[in-house]
């Protein structure tokens, strides 16, 4: 292993920066030197997620660049420079190694973990930034860059088939036609269970035309009538339809965070035997793989594309009611 | 199929009975008539559970004779008398057979059910009491009364095996080690699970001995280090105590009702993957097979035994901290 690489690079980048919940755009944000294993990425799409909205809200105590669902090329690596020039999306936490939590394999929980864009670690909404290698995947070469910007979102969808198992007599409902809940319907979809998504505007049926679901509204779910309801909302309403929702004995997967506590029936889930699961960050080659095979394509859901220095219009207009996918990307 | 043995029984009974949380003896229970399928079951030993002793504190609205645990004898039966003489103990939740749980096999959810001495049917704690045939499992020769009494807490123990693997490789936790916890312990250390049971007071340690597990006090517990945490005290306290103990993507049974709600962090269970299942009541088989097999004796669990006419000083018993099971028979 050698070095020559490190120091080659920018010394600094332009890209959006949040500090006391204001999001600014700045020319000159630094790069830090590039450390032993890390390749400094350049931008081709971002994407905007509920996340970084929540942050910009103070949701979550992050400074710096925010933004995590990412294409881009390598343009230096410290350490291997086979990775040069290749286009490619990455996992967002950063993992230590040598945690009681890496060492048993459940790395994305690294006790001391930081995570991209969101927790002690530049994001990238920016022109360039850094990542290890080794959180590193190349883009299968017909995966358009469109396509490969929702690889993370749609890892997280797959997490779910990671923690249960989802049969195909299953009848499964997803509370959320938002950008999670299309993610999640396209990815479940394809497990031949009979899938129902809850939908509240028309746009989200229309986005649902040609994949394999079932959209239903409000009015006509039916209590206790599902095996598995996947809340994808963060709202405690979202949580309560999913409480109704589930048959006794079934199961509810959290894919959302909450702002602030849930007051919890617990003696209910205890005597309905609901069982809870918590669903964060997913696999990213399956990911790639739907995405190759084009089992799954995401880029319907694609609202906008905004450059980097229309960052603040770009995050207000992802803010409001309804709206989908809206991207970012480099101003050149 | 003939009713002839309809109406030759006792037209009342005496035990225990709960009113406007108020537990009183009565001499003269009136026992209705048997309906086609149910037998009358004259009690031979019941146990005080700690479901009872919220019910007399109000926690249920229940009103009639409490109870659910017992062993007894089948004196009566409407239809198949091949019960009459038999030494029977009996599953608590009476199933319609046609809601849409029944029909999905989920008969201890029956949406129309009611609930031996819990909801809506006159329990145990008395001389006589009915339940339907198909409720009722012949207990084994060699299973003690002192033993079988404790086949529906036992079967409670069982189903979280029913619900969730549970690996030898597993390092668990049981938090409770009073009356539920106590025979959770002995269940699940048939599995050669890393067995830990959190201890308050040297009595549990003592009535731990010889059962396959390791007694932990609190200040010896290390954060996020199991794979499994059964929470079994039913308080607030117990869940911050497993929702610490557990690591990310483990599973926290819930083997307790609460009074009220939690105010739970959902947003945490969703970052740290937390696995959540209610449990409930569980297979009675399988209890009996582990108590006819010698793998499983509750009976040193026993504190005291009183007659049904001394029910009141039984409950306040029951009800003092670091008792065990305090058990209740009939007068004559």
């Amino acid at each position: 292993m050698n070095n020559k690489s490190i120091g080659n690079g920018p010394m600094s980048t332009s890209g959006l920066w949040l500090e006391d919940r204001q999001l600014s755009f700045r020319s000159k944000i630094p790069i830090p030197a590039l450390q032993e294993g890390e390749a400094l990425i350049k931008l081709r799409l971002a994407g905007i997620c509920s996340t970084d909205l929540e942050m910009v809200k103070g949701y979550y105590p992050f400074q710096g660049v925010p933004g995590h669902e990412f294409v881009g090329e390598v343009v230096q690596s410290a350490g291997d420079e086979s990775w040069v020039g290749k286009r490619v999306v990455g996992e967002i936490n950063l993992s230590c190694g040598e945690c009681a939590e890496c060492k048993a394999g459940r790395t994305t929980h690294c006790l001391k973990r930081s995570v991209l864009g969101i927790l002690g670690k530049n994001g990238v909404f920016a022109d360039f930034f850094s990542l290890p290698v080794e959180n590193l995947h190349p883009v299968p070469e017909s995966v358009l860059d469109t396509q490969a910007v929702f690889t993370e979102p749609l890892a997280a969808a797959l997490e779910i088939q990671q923690q249960i198992t989802i049969q195909p007599s299953d009848r499964v409902l997803i509370v959320g036609a938002g950008r999670l809940g299309q993610l999640i319907a396209r990815s479940l979809s394809l497990t031949g269970c009979e899938l129902f998504v809850l939908v509240r505007r028309e746009k989200q049926v229309h986005l649902l035309e040609g994949v394999r679901v079932q959209p239903i509204w409000q009015a006509d779910l039916r209590a206790k009538s599902f095996d598995i309801v996947v809340e994808a909302t963060g709202s405690p309403a979202g949580f309560e339809i999913a409480r109704q929702a589930v048959h006794p004995r079934g199961t509810i997967v959290m894919k959302s965070t909450y702002a602030g506590t849930l007051d919890l029936n617990i003696s209910a889930l205890v005597v309905d035997e609901i069982r809870l699961v918590g669903s964060r960050c997913g696999p990213f080659k399956p990911a790639l793989r739907l995405l190759e095979a084009g089992l799954v394509d995401p880029s319907p859901l694609i609202e906008r594309v905004y450059s980097l220095e229309e960052g603040l219009q770009a995050f207000e207009f992802a803010a409001s009611p309804g709206v989908f996918k809206v991207l970012l990307q480099p101003g050149d």
